[in-house]
């Protein structure tokens, strides 16, 4: 988790450079490659006529580990990228927060 | 949409073999390969380190579009298959509403 | 919200007085009068000036205990009243079970 | 929900006296009155029979009500108060930034 230095501008280029999931980007790939391999199940599953109850309990699980992926990237940026941008100034801190402002409806309707 | 005929028991063998989504079925293969591809995509932005907010977006995307196909499913199942179990005995039809009335606890959680 | 007028159209005036809370009326008032005690908390909580992280707690708490609610009522509504409806007739069942994939909709969208 | 033992803990007494719900607080105020009495309907709408699926429609209203002010107060939440906190110190900010990263799972939820 690297706070390079202080950065100019957000979301400018440099300001953008701080990834808060770094460390953990593995995680998530593994993550979503499993989450990609379900949705790709939930189509064999309709071309194969699969019961409905079944295929929704499916989707319903995959929709739930989109969530939790999420959930976790929020987190990680609040506590790097976000935490970096105030660090570096003011301006810099208040349009991070405003941009995670603007999120919460993204994660809120999920 | 082919109600087969009167089938004995639910969810037993026959009549799980009517499928409600058997005419839509193209349209949601459709919808789920593009959202195969955007999780792919997640995983892409991931990598290169994509700006946190914007893979938010797109998983938030995601979300939405597989919620829309359990809407849908449960929707269809409800109107054919369900219809087609509580044509076909009381037992059936008991059976089917109950399998449904267990689902929107996973619907209800997306 | 007048059931009177409504009771007129489908599915069916005599279908609709089927009740299916009927027998759990009580335990779903007792629920429904503690979230409102909730949400009256948390006014009371944002006119004394609490702690903002605090009052969403409390509003996610209120808010699960309703969505329990809509998942109960749905569930006893399969059940009961749908499947009244089916035995009274074809056109009646496939206008309940219509109305119930409707209403999937606003469930999911919690 | 006592703020005052807790305002003896981080993010700090000083810090957690900024609200940042302060400027609109009537306003949520008024939105929370509406949803009470949203909710006191759907107890008289249960007491006096109504059709469950009207009775779902009123309390989705209410659930999305609730989002849209949990929504509001986090947005406000971290243009203010986390905005504050971070200014007052790093050890605040972090602190600050942290609790609302928890929050999240909490506003996912809804």
């Amino acid at each position: 988790m690297t706070t390079v230095t202080s950065e100019a501008v957000l979301p400018g280029a440099a300001q953008r450079r701080v990834r808060g999931y770094a460390s953990g980007k593995a995680d998530y790939l593994v993550r979503l490659r499993k989450i990609e391999g379900q949705v790709r199940g939930v189509q064999r599953m309709i071309e194969s006529d699969s019961w409905c109850p079944d295929v929704v309990v499916q989707i319903a699980s995959a929709t739930r580990a989109l969530q939790e992926v999420v959930v976790g990237l929020v987190s990680d940026h609040l506590r790097h990228c976000v935490m970096a941008a105030t660090k570096s100034s003011d301006d810099n801190g208040q349009a991070a927060l405003d941009e995670v402002a603007g999120l919460i409806r993204q994660v809120a309707r999920l």
